[in-house]
């Protein structure tokens, strides 16, 4: 477009505040109007609890959830915020963007997702309880892995419009997915990370910037900033079998569905770092397939982790994923920029979308193979609540069913990404020129660093001084330090 | 005072050791005379399974409780810890001194709230549980709050003594205001954080060093610290939650604190930014704010968190209280520093202070508005519990128990700081000269860095060595490296 | 041995991909063969709750140990991994070579241990659950205790090997102390650390290097690598009383193991950093003694953590092992490397081993001494599983048992460290020579890292440009920058 190649405005100083109150206050007014407590977080759940015979405070739902809801509250906000500060500059906009996305996408989330899955008929009020509060940051997860696309090439005011239609698209297709469709999908291989994935890299091919080279040599990393990454990507390994398992059924689903996380993303570490090292001529290691692909596992094994994949599958599932994840930082990423016009910053193809599509299919595969010798009769029925409605309905119509919702969340990805990307062309964001991108200084006060004073200490310097051109001085500054 | 005025010695070999050492072994004497293990965690629990008809382990307090206490732990010693990491050269200081403070502080905290509020009256004993250690964690967090106040101009020494008169200042106005008062405060918006911030800038204005501005330029940060910083904001955002609810009712007042809080604090992520964005020329965003305000919802939907306060009544705490903190960085901490003589190294006034003094009014406001309609009979009695001697109490009157208890709270921080700060004031306590104060050099052995040797990497120097007159080699080293 | 001295070859490419890829494919296979779902975490919990009469899905053991477990999955990845990121150029091979040690050794922990207790005699499965995998974590646990002795000294095959056959033998004196001697030990005091301790140190002794001299620069930290360390030393302490109650008994006994281990390692702090203190002519502080001997009171009330140790008992425990701890890092590390050959990277003997043995001894002391008045008669039972065929066991045996488990763990780790050590001595495996140990660049893609680029901001450069005879440019940067 023409318009992209006018001298860029990064003021956001009216855009960015505007967005934000607007936005708040809207919030404000339609949680007023439709957002309650649900009954197990209001105070009359003291009656709630005589009249439907529950014989103690434990059995609140909140003492299933809660310790998981905090663990995929984690991954959200250090996890994927984290696992972003790879870039050498770009640090604070990796975790502090990601915080601004995520504190407005879980409000926006309870919302959308309450209009279609808890709005009670009584009264036309949505109620919330834990369960919502983790769907909500399952939400916002779609949208920070989108983030992840785009990072370091948009500013925060399209990061907001981003994560608006983000979670709007989202609780459609889920909607679409796990009501209409009845697909099962846990820990959302194909809810969350293929939606998000496809939706994060349709923006990406919607904004491709031809002369990102000028800011190439800020993409890498450095020493400090690849051990501020691995924060991230272990609080994401660590807790995703909390992901998998939260909001799944009471009792042996959520055992199971840990378990089955625990294991695939033990084996996707090995073969990770295998083919990491396969991959350079002295056996070298690379911090970006640590960082990134060892977390596939966790990915690919969402949909299935509380169906009876056996610890082998699980295993096997892990163990392709690291493979195909690493190969894909190797091979896929740098063709899709080069030949597709998208440039993935932190690899989310590799890392979310490659594995959601598998996680899709193991789930359909797993799905149709589903037998009453394996499940036992009210298992296979609890497993996938075949119940009203879908009481009659077969393991193989099942596996259809899962493959459609897959390819529900595809469509939506793609097809969201690009509209989307379309209104972010507008210049009217604030976005950075191309040679300022995966920068700091664009949008954070004081992030231009010194030479860190300690470097200066036990150490007596030199220091030539002249007047410039431009009335600035120069200094020429040799230090005399002792040699370590 | 002139004694201020003289050479400062930093040497705590004596004093510090001294203290640590005296004051541990006078826990162990005091716990062996005074505390036992509560019925839930002495093998006697089986016995009382049976007498008080609990069919099942689960009822054990301990799994109501333990992963918010968990959290509540990783807020103490990680939250704290690295929020205050942010200054260049404190780092050490930060998160080690705060391990010094907690560590003591919770055993003091165990012995003081137990004598006033779990003396088993049959022998004499404290009988400790699972919200024991959650009870002294709290305690503790209010000390850490008056460190961040006084971060980098205090000693060890002294930070033993404010902890010691803090944590016993705090278990009687917790006392006073729980249990005399008969005030709720579920996350300690008053107790806490109200109390905590005052007590801490007293001291800090006790402490006023007028040349100050001897060590400023060590005040501020680096890049990688701020990132630090990040990890300790991020750990406190996302576990406020269980910290609102860890003590709160079992059942629906846990859940519903946790909803509460979760609610405030994304408003408040929004809010924060938008004015850190309105305050600066061109839109940048300070990191300051994004590390501090943005917890600001937390602290001030404390007292109200198990209230039915309502999903919006959540948001709108959260949305002020951003707005207020952002607002005191920029203005109010310049202007105390200037007219007011307190220096405020983490700005707690803005973070703790001010939404705990709000936090304490909402509370106040939502229980004297509180109604059966809303509550329930039950409910009612149960959320403020109007139970025994209160059993008459009404909403009205509970509003003005709560007012009370905030004043309790200022009056004792106020009071207490004054003096405590009088006590540190004392020219024994081993405190750094006003030329360094916020560096880690006066109190950590080595933690003068060179520079890091990746620097040297890839590059050919020229090494000029001579010896000097006492006997050591002076280099002077010309490096020759690619540039970037 | 001569072989030593040839010159090393650290390329791995083809050993490391191969003994992952191998491994992970027999873990696969070995998993298809025998490791199957629990009746908790099977479909047909649905029938077993039933025929077992248990009212509600939360009395599945998974909501009694599922926080304590992704507490310990935060010590072994994220406590283990950071703690070592202490060194200067180490930190990738320390959180990276931690995440692949875990990774592969807790699936063959899952099945080693399951051979020896959860072999189900009707089918020949292991069923596994919760327990199993934080049984798994403590498994691996001792691996990595293993790991610090040697760290920056071995290649990651070797890792491999030294976790193979660790996680072996660990299962093996884990069932006869545990099993075979009716050993109590909740918190691995002798089974996890003792054996690890004495496994990792006996390694090192075998693969002693005499001119491990020139890497000695590399063995020290920067400012912030040791903030990196903190990392993992808070959440190793925060963790502990979850590491120490995640299997002890349901109840009172998780209840008890958590109170215990909060305390003792509360007092661990002040005694740590007092003698740490004493230590240094002026009273300063030394990060090593805080990262590390501040742990050693968890390592110590491990054993006796579940009996009834009295609060007073837990702060004596700790108190002790803070002295001896920080002793141990200013006089016994330095003695081991000089006079017995055992270089010891972490200082694992003073962390680990010492406060091992100590907990074996505590725990054997504090089971003799049990008596029916403290623990009630079926308490006692309980507490020491006084059942079945030890129905008839006192108190005083017990103690016996408790010391033969320990000399049962010293003997594995000795013995089987020197047998493993012998392996490891092998000219295959890939380790770095005697000059480049701790230096991530031999097994670390780009973990080169020039100058951080903000050291130049603000500045204006001298350049000096040349063509090279491999036509490339030489620069010579002359940085004219303001002083701070």
């Amino acid at each position: 477009e023409q318009c992209c190649d006018r001298p860029k405005n990064t003021n956001v100083r009216i855009s960015l505040p505007a967005v934000c109150f607007v936005w708040q206050i809207a919030m404000i007014i339609l949680f007023g109007i439709f957002i309650r407590y649900n009954e197990e977080s209001d105070t009359h759940w003291i009656e709630h609890k005589t009249s439907n015979n529950i014989s103690s405070n434990i059995e609140n739902d909140f003492y299933f959830r809660y310790p998981s809801f905090q663990d995929v509250h984690v991954m959200i906000f250090v996890g994927f915020g984290f696992l972003m500060t790879f870039l050498k500059r770009y640090s604070f906009g990796a975790v502090g963007f990601n915080f601004l996305i995520a504190g407005f996408g879980l409000q926006w989330a309870l919302l959308m997702q309450g209009w279609f899955h808890s709005l009670d008929p009584m009264d036309g009020k949505i109620k919330i309880g834990v369960e919502s509060m983790i769907n909500a940051d399952f939400c916002v997860a779609s949208c920070l892995i989108a983030y992840g696309a785009v990072l370091g090439k948009v500013s925060p005011v399209q990061l907001m419009v981003m994560t608006l239609f983000g979670v709007t698209l989202y609780a459609v297709e889920e909607y679409i997915i796990l009501s209409l469709i009845h697909a099962r999908d846990a820990g959302g291989s194909m809810v969350i990370h293929t939606f998000g994935a496809y939706y994060g890299l349709s923006i990406s091919w919607m904004l491709y910037r031809p002369n990102l080279d000028q800011s190439k040599h800020r993409i890498g990393s450095v020493y400090h900033s690849d051990v501020f990454a691995m924060i991230g990507t272990l609080f994401l390994w660590m807790f995703w079998p909390s992901f998998n398992s939260a909001i799944s059924d009471h009792g042996d689903g959520q055992h199971r569905a840990a378990i089955n996380t625990y294991l695939s993303l033990a084996a996707t570490v090995l073969t990770s770092i295998a083919i990491s090292s396969l991959s350079q001529k002295t056996g070298k290691l690379d911090m970006v397939h640590i960082q990134n692909a060892t977390l596939a596992g966790g990915v690919a094994v969402g949909t299935a982790a509380e169906f009876m994949l056996m610890p082998y599958g699980s295993l096997i599932v892990g163990f392709c994923c690291g493979i195909i994840s690493t190969l894909g930082y190797i091979y896929i990423t740098p063709f899709m920029e080069k030949y597709l016009k998208i440039h993935d910053t932190c690899g989310i193809h590799n890392l979310h979308a490659m594995p959601g599509v598998i996680g899709g299919i193991v789930g359909a595969i797993t799905a149709a193979a589903a037998s009453k010798d394996v499940y036992g009769t009210e298992g296979l029925a609890n497993t996938f609540d075949f119940m009203g409605k879908w009481k009659d309905m077969m393991p193989t119509q099942q596996g259809g069913h899962q493959a459609a919702g897959l390819c529900v969340a595809l469509c939506f990805g793609i097809g969201g990404g690009i509209i989307v990307g379309c209104i972010l062309r507008l210049p009217i964001w604030g976005d950075a020129p191309d040679n300022s991108c995966f920068d700091d200084d664009i949008y954070w006060e004081g992030s231009v660093c010194f030479c860190h004073p300690c470097h200066l200490k036990n150490s007596v310097s030199l220091i030539l001084s002249r007047p410039t051109w431009n009335g600035q001085y120069q200094y020429l500054a040799i230090s005399l330090s002792p040699v370590q």
